[in-house]
């Protein structure tokens, strides 16, 4: 018996609890689990800022385009899960509370192909809605639906965990995410997802981490508060840090401005990727995260969206940290759209994480090793 | 019969119902009426900014000043009605949920002293609330309390509409402000008040229109909704214009840039005033609220808030341009605090509106005349 189950054993009602935390949704899902081959194949799709300008033409088109890239990098990399990296919708642009609408379509594409998924929140997730200057002329302020819990139809915005209800009850179980424990609060999308080995099917093989990066109705920062809790849920599941660890969230921390290629510059070697077309615009302070992370060998990624002129990886200590590609045609920059790739492999002891950029196009580039090493 | 009580007696349910805006509340208050002397005493206070910094000590302290400016002008003038003319509080400096409670401790100088009164929202109002950088630290968010309808307590500050029903609720039937029709939402402090006749005890003598000039969640304006209210609301309860009209609202209107006295020089006539201080801040748009009023020569006055360095009244068409005073401590600005007064006069058929400043140290100045007509 492997530390990691004799400590489930003992444990019990504890563990009942950690496990939920990865058990979101009105019903429990099946486990994630590498597949026959070994393998598991992980979509990031970043940024999509569905719902922008609902009331002109390029806003719906914009958003079709968006719909049209997922379909593609699907098709193309057929993965057993997809991670949503935050703003999935730019609800500062959405009026009056259709953002879980908005929402519901940007996973959507996972759910139509009965791919699980998770979310994580961006910055423009739950920003308080746009005001029309138009509802203040004649035109007035269109019939609106004002949910039953909104007192006074507020218009501030979908809260996330209002956002992150919606997606649960409609996921068809297919949703991972969760509303994370509420003691994290501001911060909503903390949470554990466990992948369980091929070979000995009741232990997990990777342990992949999510979390709020915040933005939009409360700092861009991961707390304090954040960091220990990842600290406690690591030394839970992974005491002896067998089982290699995968991060994600929406905003860089401010490691990744320590690591960036320089601007105007190719990206060389360490770092691989395509674009280095802007500066990192990273977390508002580092609350002592980075440092949990960096100091566990076993976490060997983080990956984060938030700057669309950026999609390199560049390691960092023993870690990568990597940027997605912008996938949505909402948002800003008009770089070609793509999906980040994240390859685990789980193959007799030998862990590795590779990693591409899936275009829309069907191209790949910036082929990365992010991991290979043997655990014993 | 007058033709306000003809039309009254001709409309029931209709009136039953204009009524009622100026009836919110728990209970059934007590008319508004001209005192036996034929005089209708406000007082106006603006700009409090009650809760700033709660966390220091020069928060809470400039908190009591206010309520000392406040007792002071209350004790000089015992005032027949009070208008808290917005931004009784700094929302976006309160952390989490407490806005109630300031905005309870601004209201209560007059609730204390058994006056009547109203309020309408500035733009601080129902800004988020605060978070302070020290929550995502070692320090850690503070227990908090989510008010039941909160989903997920999303600190975004105290909607218009609770602010508004916790001020009824807790008002002991001496609120006089209502939540207002439920289709000029966003904007909340949309009603109207009658003051009765001293001589015509059920006639009213003196109509007092109060408007949301928006800010904090939605934009800074006042919207042609509201201004087509306005008018239905003028036309039904003074069809004729035999009935005096003040006007009170937080944002000056675009209007008032026009008339302002130049910068930097002396306050000269036809303007009466002692602060020029700075620009007219005003409201982001004009959708025909001015058009409307300028039209009424049955409007006297407006009085605004907003810009604590000017305490002018300039005539504009028909009717005066007045800002009130700069009463709390709380808020930009370190000019003397006081409260722009408005005293009306109904005295055989002869209707006046004079007003002045109060100071907090007892001397009043910027006396002026701004209606002296009679009525027939």
């Amino acid at each position: 018996m492997r530390s990691w189950q004799r400590r489930l054993s003992a444990a019990g009602a504890l563990v009942a609890a950690v496990l939920a935390l990865g058990a979101a949704g009105p019903r429990s899902p099946a486990p994630l689990q590498f597949s026959p081959a070994g393998r598991f194949k992980v979509v990031l799709f970043a940024d999509l800022h569905y719902g922008e300008n609902a009331w002109t033409d390029w806003g719906p088109a914009q958003d079709a385009a968006s719909d049209h890239v997922m379909a593609a990098v699907l098709d193309a990399e057929n993965p057993d899960f997809v991670v949503y990296l935050g703003d999935l919708v730019t609800a500062n642009n959405v009026p009056v509370a259709n953002a879980s609408l908005y929402w519901d379509r940007a996973v959507s594409a996972a759910r139509r192909r009965g791919v699980p998924w998770s979310t994580v929140f961006g910055n423009h997730d739950d920003m308080p809605f746009e005001w029309p200057p138009e509802w203040f002329s004649p035109a007035g302020v269109p019939p609106v639906h004002c949910p039953p819990a909104a007192p006074g139809c507020s218009f501030r915005g979908t809260p996330r965990v209002e956002l992150m209800a919606d997606e649960l009850s409609r996921g068809g179980g297919l949703s991972r995410s969760s509303v994370g424990p509420r003691e994290l609060w501001p911060g909503v999308s903390n949470y554990v997802l466990q992948v369980l080995s091929r070979e000995r099917p009741r232990d997990p093989a990777l342990l992949m981490y999510f979390l709020d990066s915040g933005g939009g109705s409360y700092p861009e920062v991961i707390s304090c508060a954040q960091a220990a809790w990842f600290h406690s849920q690591a030394r839970f599941l992974n005491p002896d840090g067998s089982i290699p660890e995968l991060v994600f969230w929406h905003i860089p921390s401010t490691a990744y401005v320590k690591v960036a290629p320089k601007a105007t510059t190719e990206i060389s070697k360490p770092c691989v990727g395509s674009l280095n077309e802007e500066d990192v615009a990273p977390q508002a302070a580092e609350w002592g995260m980075m440092d949990a992370l960096a100091h566990r060998p076993s976490v060997k990624a983080i990956f984060v969206g938030h700057n669309h002129g950026l999609d390199w990886c560049c390691p960092y200590e023993k870690l990568w940290l990597c940027f997605a590609r912008h996938t949505g045609h909402g948002g800003y920059g008009d770089w070609p759209r793509g999906a980040r790739i994240v390859d685990i492999s789980e193959e007799e002891e030998h862990f590795s994480v590779n990693s591409w950029i899936r275009m829309e196009n069907g191209s790949t580039h910036s082929h990365v090793t992010l991991t290979s090493a043997r655990f014993s």
